[in-house]
């Protein structure tokens, strides 16, 4: 048994970042065809090992002449050489230039012996007996030397050149089919969860499974960064399983990340096997979110230990590891990886750890403003919410609006939004969106939507009711119908909001948040007057009306699924399911902007597909 | 025969523009696994069809219970739960939470029946009758609903969307493991010219072969912007062939791009092709260099002709043709891809057509300043020494020093060197280069360094020779021992330069423009004035004095390949390539800095490294 480390306090960052250093990521050398080594970087200098050209080139059709012979010639005064024959590309001259001859000669052709200038054919004409010549030339005159572009021995790319088009054509002019480039470091990444599947197979939510999103997310993140990803099979937290996955993994990469260990005693699993089979550096960096992390060694492989979260996973990825995988791929941060933010409202954050905080970005008048992202580190649709990490200093509890932050992107293509929009979900606005270059929507809530909108960060609101108490520009609306999502052919005849207060129907509600769920208690609420009795009364006789389903169409598949009577919802929905439709009414549904941003291309797109909607068209609307 | 149309005069630019945006170049959609997926751009909107998570999940390892069995509990007053089994991620749950029970819950793992919220385990207690709660929860407390992440039929992407590590991820939550993007346009790449060999082949130089350039460098180019190359034999001027090659690519393909027709024969018969074959739609643009441009179409293929020089044809391209393979491939132009800059020299143009002016960039106090590079469009080192193309309006004559242009760079990945200089070929400098991170070095001999020195363009400049005339801060210095280099065992018996003068030797000279020149000129001077005679009298006696090899290991290799018996070269050259050395004297190798940029970064790194260099050692150095 090897002595256990102890590792009872968590590390500063700054020597998370020593440990990761001090790792062998590889780093080697390859050797690739040229037509691959796009993007990769030269490991040692490329010297010219022939002259470019190779031979005197003519560089004008025209033809080849002693210059001597030419002297004083001009328009007014041509003189008239004998023509010996021709050379063109690509062939051997078979003919020497004598003096008071030429020889036709095209661009790229060897120069004949005893010519040393060329005339340009405009400059000539076919007389009876040769060529007339009407300029007078000088030695070298549109030829290219030997060796004048580059020359053998002569420096021609150095080491840790990134090849792009420019230096493959260079390449490909000294005749290079091969180039020695940095290898990319071999990254192999292990999932760990008895609970994961990979996308594409089949999800048994019964027994918890889900999805395994880190594998392909670190994959493509190692490969933004320069490195080669190797995916292997899920590990449980079985201890002679993840020995056997982790030990495979290092003997065949340079570095292995896990992630994934949601539960402690995954954990505890990966601890035991790094500590028996390699070395654990360090365990648990003082960083948000960084605690789970570890540093280790196995004999030939660095390895980092993620936490399972996506979002934490790419944040640590991104932060720690993403610089070690590019150095030794010999690949440059590309310049817009980071970016220059102002912040968009205040955050607090009072822990007195470090913080990698995710944040959304977004433009408004030519500035770049970061918001924070934080749904619960659970969430995968973060991944897209947010688009990079700021880091706050332990120090810092507090982070002004208009305070300058540097935001590092999750990837370096990743661009702020033309647009950033909130509120209900709306399947009209989704059809919108589907016109919009890059637009940013999160389906919050209208009710929401509009508290946002008011607090100054996103571009625009779509919100339902009439009533604004904001400040906002209505940029266009629509109308929707909504009511009661029914099974196909209303098989227990639902007519209307009574059946559900006076008969034992499951309801599926929407949530306080959505604006639906607002309309559908005013219409409680006209109902309870109608009938005299209390709205309380009324809802409380609903089964569900508590039960509310985050999505505008969840309500609607939980009746498909069987698990409900009816369920709030729009038309247009119960038509996309092949559901019936009890009509209840017709809302408006109206996208406001904010005043300050009406002037931003990406709301001015949005207003133009807008305009493009009929707004007394309930449901779909186009 | 098809009757053949007439394109008397060039178009101007944005006709050409408008004739490429008019062809269809591909852009259909295709399905690719979600592994393979990154950088493609999504052709459809994706809306999650399932659930995520897809079950009630506890979000914390500890216990689920029913929240109302905490109501009060705290630390004081904790709750006793009795223990009904437990859950982990990834199973079924097989037990039911009563009233007054709890169940042992990992992170991730499905909620038990009857349980709605769970206490995280640092907030328990195993006690002998069951687990000690302290503290009271409210429902949903660390438990992440069904749906909460992403629920079924909600919009997870748009179309348009680049995939990016983010996006896999979230596709990945939705268990997606193919995609439907958009195709790349497949562009095939047919050179033209008798002349041409692939890189990796033999090149007979005797009978005017030379490398191909275009293809790899167009390719690459197409590549970058998103396309996919396809490579085509090269293409001779006969019309069989071409007809043969062209309608095969464009079978094939979406585009065809042809280049490299250096003569006009070549030309005429691609013309000749296209319009027996397809449609020609234009044939020449007013824009330099432009001219020879072809735009037209097949019967299911577009087709562009580029210019046959490779600086030509990748402007040619980067102008006119990459901004529709992006379109097609739905990839946007990266922001990367354009540079604001301020010109760093005056710069003239009086032909009234547009000017497509290849720039090299460089940084300067927090600008980019752009020079223009014109070495001759036949140069294929143009390609790495220029980064980019400034559009010049046919009205624009002069463009003063400190005018802001806008640079298109080649490919977005190109970055300005860090350091920029210029001056005499040196093995002991093409060293140092090497410790650097991106250099950029023109080997354009000392004399014509100082110059450009003077002018304030590069940041240094590599001088042989003491005096000073410019202002300048000498970073470093090393020296440098010259002389003969003769053929191995000097089968001559040459010792001296008095050997060149009497006796009948076969000699290569540098040209003026080389430090090592004025160096020998010295001694000349030298050894007339001891003989008495004039140094026009030595000179003219020296066979090859005029016979001035460009680069500095070129009269040693002449001298290797058996064309001379002495050249003027360096020790260190004599070494690598194995020839004697017959030494004359010693000269210092200075390098001098622009005093403006002597606290840019790249020039401290440049005089670290000079720091490592031994000045007084003669040789390489190092």
């Amino acid at each position: 048994m090897s002595e256990r480390k102890e590792f009872r306090e968590l590390v500063p960052p700054e020597e998370a970042h020593e440990a990761i250093a001090s790792l062998d990521v590889g780093g080697g050398t390859e050797e690739v065809p040229l037509r691959e080594a796009r993007g990769r970087v030269l490991a040692q200098r490329v010297d010219a090992t022939l002259d470019v050209p190779g031979f005197d080139r003519a560089s004008m059709d025209g033809y080849a002449v002693r210059a001597r012979d030419t002297f004083g010639a001009g328009e007014a005064d041509p003189v008239v050489l004998e023509l010996s024959g021709a050379v063109h590309a690509g062939e051997e001259p078979e003919i020497r230039v004598e003096e008071g001859a030429c020889a036709e000669i095209s661009t790229g052709a060897v120069m004949p012996e005893g010519a040393d200038a060329v005339v340009m054919v405009e400059r000539t004409d076919e007389v009876e007996n040769g060529i007339e010549i009407r300029t007078s030339l000088a030695p070298g005159d549109h030829v290219m030397l030997a060796g004048a572009d580059v020359a053998a021995g002569e420096r021609a790319l150095g080491p840790g050149t990134q090849l792009t088009s420019r230096e493959i054509g260079l390449l490909s002019a000294l005749g290079v089919d091969s180039v020695p480039v940095r290898a990319k470091p071999r990254v192999g990444i292990v999932s760990t969860g008895d609970e994961l599947v990979r996308p594409g197979e089949a999800v048994a939510s019964e027994r918890g499974q889900i999805y395994d999103v880190n594998s392909y997310t670190v994959a493509t993140a190692v490969e933004e960064a320069g490195g080669e990803a190797v995916l292997y099979p899920h590990a449980g937290d079985d201890y002679e399983e993840m020995e056997r996955i982790l030990t495979e993994a290092a003997a065949e990469c340079d570095l292995v990340l896990s992630s994934g260990s949601t539960s402690a005693s995954a954990v505890d699993v990966i601890y035991r096997v790094i500590e028996d089979q390699g070395e654990l550096l360090l365990h648990g960096v003082a960083i948000k979110p960084g605690k789970p992390m570890l540093v280790g060694e196995f004999p030939d492989s660095a390895y980092v230990g993620l936490p399972g979260y996506p979002v934490s996973a790419l944040m640590i990825f991104r932060h720690f590891v993403a610089g070690a995988i590019r150095r030794a791929a010999g690949v440059p941060e590309p310049p817009t990886a980071t970016v220059e933010a102002e912040m968009a409202v205040e955050e607090r954050y009072e822990e007195g750890r470090t913080r990698l905080m995710p944040v959304g970005i977004l433009e408004s008048r030519g500035r770049t403003l970061a918001y924070p992202v934080d749904k619960g580190s659970g969430a995968t649709t973060s991944l897209v919410e947010a688009d990079g990490i700021v880091e706050v200093d332990s120090d810092t509890a507090y982070l002004d609006p208009g305070e300058p932050v540097s935001v590092t992107l999750f990837s370096p293509d990743v661009r702020p939004p033309t647009v950033f929009g909130v509120g209900e979900d709306d399947p009209t606005l989704s059809n919108l969106l589907d016109d919009l270059d890059r637009p940013r929507y999160l389906a919050i809530g209208g009710r929401q939507g509009r508290r946002r909108l008011a607090q100054g960060v996103p571009d625009f609101a779509v919100v339902t009711g009439g009533s604004d108490d904001i400040e906002a520009t209505e940029l266009g609306a629509w109308t929707r119908e909504w009511g009661l999502v029914v099974g196909s052919g209303n098989p227990e005849g639902i007519e209307g909001l009574s059946d559900l207060v006076d008969r034992e129907l499951r309801f599926v509600n929407r949530p306080t948040d959505a604006g639906l769920r607002t309309t559908l208690s005013k219409a409680i609420e006209q109902l309870a007057a109608a009938r005299g009795e209390s709205r309380t009364e009324l809802v409380e006789r609903i089964d569900g009306f508590e039960l509310a389903a985050r999505a505008q169409e969840s309500p609607a598949r939980k009746v498909a699924a069987g698990g409900a009577d009816a369920g709030l919802g729009l038309r247009s929905t119960a038509e996309k399911l092949d559901l019936d439709f009890v009509a209840l009414g017709e809302e408006r549904v109206r996208v406001l902007a904010n005043p300050d941003r009406v002037g931003k291309r990406g709301v001015e797109a949005l207003k133009n597909a807008l305009a493009n909607v009929d707004p007394e068209l309930p449901g779909v609307g186009r």
